[in-house]
């Protein structure tokens, strides 16, 4: 096989270990936890669907990139749950080591314009990358309250800690951030989520 | 909610059971069988990373949404093996009634639009639909070989019927084509798949 090829056959084989990477939340029938893969699948779907609400004008083929492979480190750095202040203090240094070892398999020019695309979402500063965090903050909202609250109840989280976690939603699209207030209100409401 | 949304997230609720649909291929570490869910988000990548190998320029942003909605309609109509002719044959209007559901939950342009990209993906005749038939069948060649013949083993399936299965992909992908050839080859080497 041409050594191109090769390392990129090598990438897509290695990326599976994604299917393994399990998250706190759960999927939408309450009955396990979600993984990695599926979220990412999600979101993907997701960005077609919501386009319309952008904030900004999105490439549509960027996004889907950035969504698809957002938690790709997480192959090597583990799932950090975003309501643990003491795993997030580490986040950063794990998830760039594994970003140097995961994108440092595929030919250079890829492997370079993929890590670049990933800085990108990470830096939270173009329309593709705010639009790419609103559906990543907002689609574990949907699946929390489509579960009785979910890893709210689980791990007793807050209205408050919620709402400052959905921040990036409305910045994405201001629609969405309505949607999430309404979503945290109702779930409020419901006992699911307390005040 | 504005209804135009609440289709849109009813939609987005709805297709969640995609994750509970399970192929006969396994994932790559052989642990288990993957889901149609895990199944599309691959070729969503392999469409990034092979899109220099497509026979044809290609719109990627069209061949993500392809592949990533391609097996939406398994949400009712279940997986169908590939070499089991008989669950073949009614295939077509099980797939269709379940396209008419799940792309009618939509607001209308969107559920068309979609419905015509899946139309166009089955049809197999635009450059964009013949990669993306390229990567839905190279994706479990890829993951038969790593799991030792994995459903090619379980279902005695031979190199005749896995070759006519990945015609597709040299049509959409010469050079991909070649190395479905050679893994082919390489199988029946190791015995991993019968002559």
């Amino acid at each position: 096989m041409q050594p191109r090829l090769k390392q990129q056959i090598d990438f897509l084989m290695e990326i599976d270990k994604l299917k393994h990477v399990y998250r706190q939340n759960l999927v939408a029938n309450g009955s396990r936890r979600e993984n990695d893969v599926e979220h990412s699948w999600h979101l993907g779907v997701m960005a077609v669907i919501l386009q319309e609400y952008a904030a900004e004008p999105v490439d549509m083929a960027k996004v889907m990139k950035m969504v698809l492979l957002h938690d790709l480190v997480e192959i090597d750095a583990g799932d950090t749950f975003a309501y643990d202040p003491e795993a997030g203090l580490d986040k950063e240094e794990r998830e760039t080591a594994a970003a140097d070892r995961l994108y440092g398999m595929l030919p250079s020019d890829q492997g370079q314009e993929l890590r670049t695309l990933w800085d990108e979402f990470e830096a939270r500063e173009t329309p593709e990358a705010k639009f790419a965090a609103c559906l990543d903050r907002l689609q574990p909202l949907l699946n929390n309250y489509h579960t009785a609250g979910g890893t709210w109840q689980t791990h007793g989280v807050s209205s408050g800690q919620v709402r400052k976690r959905m921040e990036p939603v409305g910045e994405g699209a201001p629609c969405l951030g309505d949607l999430a207030e309404r979503l945290i209100q109702e779930a409020i409401a419901q006992g699911i989520l307390q005040e």
